[in-house]
């Protein structure tokens, strides 16, 4: 196998192979895995991440597809990472049902990938930051976060963008669900796709409504705009471009950038200490520590306060 | 206030008050917790206990209340929890819509509990559990516990439970959803209510069919009985009861009653280990310190895992 140095810098040519190798090395938690996070680290915090979220059915892999193609108008280069925490599947798995996405398939200067993140501590849900770090990496300019649903974990993903974009689609209540599912709060730019449908504008309304867009706010807040699109025409995608584009200058400006990366980085190593602290309660010693522990607590010897108290103490001793 | 030695003193006689006090403690983790937990060790494990999943509509409030009135018959103290994971209503709120319950609310030997557990670490996830040594310092015989979905939480809080009762109703295509979420595989004993609509037996052959329970097994293998029941007329649950009884017998035997309730208590004493970690990852000293290690991350100077090592190894230091 190639070393985790060659990996990287092919990555950084843009080689999309070498990209596709470090995200698995990435997503199978391969041992290597904190020497290409080592490696990567120089060159990471260039690119733009913009988080895609919206109920299924609003259009957003169309849409995504749509955006690749206007940032490579732009001469931009385009990461992809579709997330999808419900599923089992991984790799290219998902990319087979992505018929739009196979128009940039064979684009050098695009890289799709298809993850599955469960939302478990310890399991995937790293993973996608991780991924984001390798496409980060690999000189991807924009990187396209689109998550598949609009559960917790979904919303928290496309959150953790520099810009998210809530996609909605006239009909279906969808501006309910969406408050009910709290994408109304995470979105910064709005898009109502599927605009030649009837019930557009009264989607975008509604909306506007419920964002409050029409009271009076500080001069510098940021006022999330609403913009109209039919991705499968590329009509209104430049506007979501513009809107993408405003939003960073604004987030540039006001310090957001720098701050909302700091957060998305603490967040990250906290879950990755919590999960090393977990993996050390999991190893043999501690292991046979807290089966000993356990059954004192069953025994009525001890309260399940003290025992934590008990294996954090032995932890940190170790 | 009344100081934690006497309410438990009080909770141990059978006094609803101190019960209710005690559990409010627990649900809010006041900082009487640590001394409640300790002062209830003694006390504890003598509770068997019953989980309760199922889908909306099958029927769990009605068939709880049956059971709690079977148990009563037979002399017992009986204690009912009913967790709602994605409710933030707590305490009496639930209540009000448990109209069935209501039969039992002025009996002293029955301790009824809503509560509504999120499902973060370091949320509400291990009130339950904590809630669940209140009733069972309180001398409870038997304790309940009734999940209100069939999402992910709810199958984990009901597969912690000594013997795990999985409810269907006919029609629905109710199998075929239980099997989606995973919860056949945790029933320990099912049931199919409102056996008197059409379809029941459909069901009960159905599941059958799933469980594979035509198959041939290890002889000491545990064979989830399937019981027809019409909770609402108390139809089949002194049979029900009956099941419970023999997969609790059972469990002696095979030392699975023991086993079960280690691995519960170390799944909470990891969970709590954890959140006394996590508290000190987010403490005064602590914070400062991830903050800088998330702006080095950002700064590509550090990479997430030599910043998470440093976070650990900051933590057990302290």
């Amino acid at each position: 196998m190639m070393d985790v140095a060659t990996l990287v810098e092919q990555a950084r040519q843009g080689r999309p192979r070498a990209v596709a190798r470090l995200i698995s090395l990435v997503e199978n938690a391969a041992p290597e895995l904190r020497e290409v996070m080592a490696a990567l680290a120089p060159y990471t915090g260039r690119a733009y991440t913009v988080g895609l979220t919206g109920s299924p059915g609003v259009g957003k892999s169309t849409s995504t597809s749509a955006l690749v193609s206007a940032y490579r108008r732009l001469g931009k280069r385009v990461g992809v990472l579709a997330v999808d925490p419900s599923s089992p599947f991984s790799g290219g798995a998902l990319l087979g049902d992505r018929v739009r996405m196979q128009d940039h398939a064979t684009d050098p200067e695009v890289f799709i990938r298809s993850m599955a993140t469960r939302g478990h501590l310890g399991g995937l849900s790293w993973a996608a930051p991780q991924a984001l770090r390798v496409l980060d990496g690999a000189g991807c300019d924009v990187i396209l976060v689109e998550t598949v649903g609009v559960g917790q974990s979904e919303v928290e993903i496309a959150a953790q963008a520099d810009t998210t974009v809530v996609l909605l689609a006239p009909g279906m209540g969808d501006g309910i669900q969406a408050a009910k599912a709290g994408i109304l709060e995470i979105g910064d730019v709005f898009v109502v796709n599927k605009a030649d449908r009837d019930g557009a504008d009264a989607t975008a309304r509604e909306l506007n409504h419920m964002l409050g867009l029409g009271e009076a706010r500080d001069a510098g807040d940021w006022r999330p705009p609403i913009v109209k699109t039919v991705a499968a025409r590329g009509e209104g995608v430049d506007e979501v471009v513009e809107a993408l584009e405003k939003h960073r200058a604004w987030l540039e400006e006001h310090g957001e950038l720098a701050a909302r990366r700091r957060r998305r980085a603490a967040d990250e190593v906290e879950a990755i200490a919590l999960a090393v602290l977990r993996a050390r309660i999991g190893d043999l010693h501690g292991d046979r520590h807290l089966a000993t522990l356990a059954e004192r607590v069953v025994g009525g010897e001890l309260d399940p306060y003290r025992a934590a108290d008990e294996l954090v103490a032995g932890l940190t001793r170790g």
